[in-house]
């Protein structure tokens, strides 16, 4: 009734709605970025099936907003990241991404490959 | 290179991923079960495919974690509620369940119809 | 060392900051809007010394923000919401408030009385 | 009507209950340990007046959850960490710390000084 490679979507999904929900509105800044990058990287590792996790904070994006609202730091959403997933379930590779979409954060699929 | 069928997947694990991150910590007790299990269900469904959420809390699990521990509230976690989900894309339903197993909270497809 | 309205302050903070990191980020549109308020404000309650908040999503805010982007919903920030709380601690009630100044969720202590 | 050390150690609830609602939940192994530690310090440093932020994952207690439940991960609560902190305002200095007391993560005031 389900395949696996569905399933392995499904958990490719799973790791995105935990990386965004987990971390959005954390108190972010230019010299917090990094270590913040490699903790949601390395904690969404923890979870089954997922092989690896690249998070780049947008420096760019980060010190746009700061300029305009000279605030010192802001809080983490999904315009100040990009994210990339590779998923392994069963023999079935799930490739995944989250960037900015016409002013929106998506998360999609890239590739599934058994 | 990716059917309909595990795109609705993907997004099935997005909402799944949400719910459990947005919301795991919050502070619990009997008196609030009902609220939060309805704002859980309600904040979800919010997102695109999203067409339904029910979210109970269970009593039993709640009240047995407060007796042993004699706190008055406790922190919400998977043990303490079952989760079902329908999501809708693009002419495909999946439903999901999140139920406790051996212990864990699992989260899981239970069918994928086109 | 530290006296009574000081750790009675001390506990206010607390439930601000807990209120605020826990539900930020949640999916928010003016149809959950309600049921959000209350599970919010019912499951700080849970936490000791706190005898009562109130929550108010900004529903002018929030419309005004989903008609600039035209989407069906938004994440739940500072912006959208005003915060009262009030804190009982051995015997000096602490009141706090958060709202927004100069484009800011500012939190506040409003009064500490013995 | 609020005094500084009072404002201060108001200020000192906060960054403590944003810290602890912000990353309750996060994935935890010992492998992802330090980075962890390493985001929530920086994370909550960028908060008005904090000047520093430790946090210890506690290996001994995370190993032996771990053990208990031969799992791989678990999420982070109060049991696996404790945290010190150094607030600065208006001339006072307010010091916390969170650690386990008979079984519950206890945040206290351990100093108010002007």
């Amino acid at each position: 009734m389900v395949t696996d490679p569905q399933a392995a979507c499904f958990e490719a999904g799973i790791k995105f709605g935990s990386l965004y929900h987990q971390f959005a509105g954390t108190p972010l800044s230019p010299s917090s970025a990094r270590s913040l990058e490699r903790a949601m990287a390395e904690s969404i590792e923890n979870q089954p099936y997922c092989e690896s996790v690249r998070v780049e904070i947008l420096d760019d994006a980060l010190e746009a907003e700061l300029n305009e609202s000279s605030a010192d730091y802001t809080e983490l959403t999904g315009e100040f990241m990009e994210v990339e997933m590779r998923i392994e379930y069963e023999g079935v590779t799930v490739r995944t991404k989250m960037e900015m979409e016409d002013g929106y954060p998506l998360m999609k699929l890239v590739s599934v490959e058994e």
